[in-house]
């Protein structure tokens, strides 16, 4: 039997996120907020078109989840991202309460768990999915930014 | 000779926007950015208003400052906060490269200093500006909460 609805699908959901921002010469990192196998939200990297640090995919998604379920709290939901957040957006997490996060390719440099962020006792993390697949995107990316 | 532009004068307009967020129901927290001693934005706290967790007043000062800039950046500025950033403005604040950070009072709880967050290497922070004036509002507030 073949789950339809497992941490893979809505990674790949994100991953297609993550191939707009890509195309749109963003940082290319995109996210889902998913509850009951349910997408409520879906946001990638707007740094440079809205001219803004705090336009990550997370931020985003995040006021976009709240606004869709009418409640600042997102403690049923399930982000899933492409990269692991860095240190507002899992701030931006904590503050929500969201139940769990999973992120593909881990961020050593400016990522939550190097930087130490606190996340809320309640929020489970974990990591690895499809992180060949956003470490590629990336990489592309900055090699294009070389050129 | 009396400096008109100092920081308790800036802090003083900080204290206003927190009040306007008293006067809303929010948790009074307010802000202002400054370049040059001039004010380029100004915010406070509406994560009650906008159902956002992510509408902290620094959050909202750092989109409002780069839009008037036009560049996301905010390198020369100053923000002035009523209260001690959490990870999540600090984080963002980071991304900012901001100059300086001035604050009223210190959040023993979820401020940026006792949950470690790193800020950039570039910006300075400091602290107790007005703080008295800033705790009391948030005192206020709680108690009135309560009631």
């Amino acid at each position: 039997m073949v789950l339809p609805y497992d941490d893979t699908y809505f990674m790949k959901k994100a991953l297609q996120e993550a191939e707009y921002a890509f195309e749109a010469g963003e940082v290319p990192v995109g996210a889902v907020i998913v509850v009951q196998d349910r997408i409520i939200a879906r946001a990638h990297n707007l740094t440079e078109k809205l001219n803004d640090v705090t336009a990550h995919a997370e931020m985003q998604a995040i006021t976009s989840a709240a606004n869709f379920l009418g409640g600042k709290y997102l403690k049923d939901c399930t982000l899933y991202v492409t990269l692991e957040p860095c240190q507002m957006c899992a701030g931006a997490l904590y503050w929500s309460q969201i139940g769990k996060i999973v992120y593909g390719a881990t961020d050593e440099q400016r990522g939550c768990g190097v930087m130490g962020t606190t996340l809320h006792p309640k929020t489970k993390i974990s990591g690895g999915i499809l992180a060949d697949e956003a470490t590629s995107l990336l990489l592309q990316f900055f090699a294009k930014k070389r050129k």
